[in-house]
């Protein structure tokens, strides 16, 4: 287990705020980036976390690959709509801009949606979500990714693990907030799992033959193997979990004119990613009052979490709930990191000459 | 293997238009539930074709649990949303009017969504879905149902297999049609297995105590045992299936205001169901120009199509390709109805007198 550092919210984004800058990201986009990666973090989310600052972008900045003013252009637009340039920018920084333009239309126009083409990795898709949902609307956002999912009867790589986040908000429970990849698992769990030399279960990746495989060395990045779709094999449906990827897909990349499948970029490609973005707002209002709805949901949430347990189970959770009691305590507490990624954050800060020179929250608690 | 009978288009429309009208719906709405019931034969979903037709909509018509009426009521309205009480009438009826709606604000709007409570089965979800795509469109149908699937650490069915249908125009390659429930399977696949006395696949369902189960036998409606979510159990991200069930929950039944969950009745119910739906049409041409959405939409399916093989597959196919090829030859040849639904159709038929003298068309062909 690794040892885990609680800091400071403040402490941490200042920290970011410095070396975005340094880089020439502009101090409010550099915030906005700060924010969404930290929020990972704080919600749980670790692999979409600050862990990624430097490899994502700081070092694709330095390498130009990324461009850090984010110069993203509004190229078409309505009263509901509107298609965004991401000018190969930082994806936080046009994503936040893009939700804000739904929610703005939204609140005029009932519903909006804004789609991003040549954009880079946007962080967690929840964080846009709930942009939404904190302004009574349910919240959409979807994105594709480096192609890491073999289609059902294919064998290597061609869809991202393209997430679908939606949020809605409710009365007194936890809201509901959906943020999943449409690929069985993450890639980062084959890896965990082949690290710690474990058998992978049935169903979340095959080999280079195309065929279902238990053994995480068999499936790595760069085309041998592949994560298989939410659902699996074809047996247990996952040409459902392959369609769900190929509809964020359509919405992300063909709506918007961006990249798609294996002409997406990776992190660790020199060239730009070109990835795009699709966000919607639904103002529940439009529909129904808000009130209603926040109450309807509690009563269905309520429901759920009162419905008869699997033996040997304690509870019955809904979307977000582990989310939102992890961002409850680590607000408190301080946002966690494990070494490995302080350690991370100390190297790309020398790299620039910004020391991450953070003091950890004096007592470092854990939730369990 | 059933015998197969196949009938054309025009005969099996006037006997459902005979059939219905004696019951006392209108021509017109006669005609609409008629369409969208064949559509799913035409396109191989014999599962929600007209089988279905006594008893989802006749039975239940003559049992005075539907409103053969459809007095249907648009409650509140804007230039891009609209929630309609479906006034307990053909599910058919007010969802191809919800879209019609929808279809016609994206046309001046860019976007619209229609909410629908207190409505009934309302028939394959793909066929609104296709309708907005004939207008151009992308277009999206969502539906709750009645419960049959376990929440992940549940053991009773408390969600319904609620499904996704989005679709997408494409230029000469099949458009893509997603048309799927978010369970891991449907119900009727489970009967199957028992009835041939087989093993079924880990990942389908759960037996009584919540425990996966292979056992066919030890899932039935009624509280005993339940489908698993798309994903199965929780170490193969069942959750997800959960989300994507709640997430459709939330937009049929919480933002129109209609029955949820447990309280969603089923066809073998005596009382109204409490159905909700949800239709949005996404007009292209308000984000780029409709031809290129379309090519670009091609060269993904295409890249799709061309990607590496699993070892002893010979196809990767893309949500939609199958069921049109199957469409094309059944509007050639007939459409297709095994002989126990044809025996069904002629007892459902007796009972009000209206009598299914319908005569196959001479050459009956099969596919394979």
């Amino acid at each position: 287990m690794d040892t885990v550092f609680r800091y400071k919210k403040e402490d941490l984004l200042d920290f970011v705020l410095r070396y975005l800058t340094k880089l020439g990201v502009p101090a409010g986009d550099a915030k906005i980036v700060g924010k969404v990666l930290m929020c990972a973090d704080i919600r749980g989310v670790d692999s979409h976390g600050l862990h990624r600052l430097g490899s994502y972008y700081g070092n694709r900045i330095l390498k130009g690959y990324i461009d850090p003013l984010t110069p993203y252009k509004v190229i078409r637009e309505t009263p509901t709509t509107a298609l965004i340039d991401g000018g190969n920018g930082c994806g936080q920084v046009v994503s936040y801009k893009a939700m804000k333009m739904c929610i703005e239309k939204a609140q005029n126009s009932g519903l909006a949606a804004v789609t991003v083409k040549n954009s880079n990795h946007f962080g967690i898709a929840g964080y846009y979500a709930l942009m939404a949902m904190n302004h009574d609307m349910i919240g959409i956002a979807l994105t594709n990714s480096q192609p890491l999912v073999a289609p059902t009867y294919g064998k290597t790589a061609v869809v991202g693990t393209n997430p679908i986040a939606l949020a809605a908000p409710s009365y007194k429970a936890d809201p509901f907030v959906l943020d999943m990849a449409t690929s069985a698992v993450a890639f980062g769990k084959i890896q965990l799992y082949a690290k710690r030399n474990e058998h992978i279960p049935i169903g979340w990746g095959i080999d280079d033959t195309g065929q279902v495989t238990n053994d995480p060395n068999r499936i790595k990045s760069g085309g041998i193997g592949a994560l298989l779709p939410l659902g699996g094999m074809e047996i247990t449906a996952g040409y459902k979990g392959y369609g769900l990827a190929i509809m964020v897909e359509i919405l992300c990349s063909i709506l918007s004119g961006s990249n798609f499948l294996t002409n997406v970029g990776g992190p660790a490609k020199p060239e730009p990613t070109g990835v795009g973005h699709f966000f919607m707002a639904i103002n529940i209002e439009a529909f129904r009052p808000v009130i209603d709805f926040k109450k309807h949901l509690d009563d269905m949430i309520q429901l759920l979490k009162n419905s008869p347990l699997a033996v040997g189970r304690d509870e019955i959770l809904v979307a977000g709930e582990k989310e939102f009691a992890l961002a409850r305590f680590n607000e408190k507490h301080g946002v966690p990191l494990i070494k490995p990624i302080v350690d991370d954050l100390i190297k790309d800060g020398e790299k620039v000459g910004v020391p991450f020179d953070l003091v950890p929250v004096h007592e470092s608690v854990s939730m369990d």
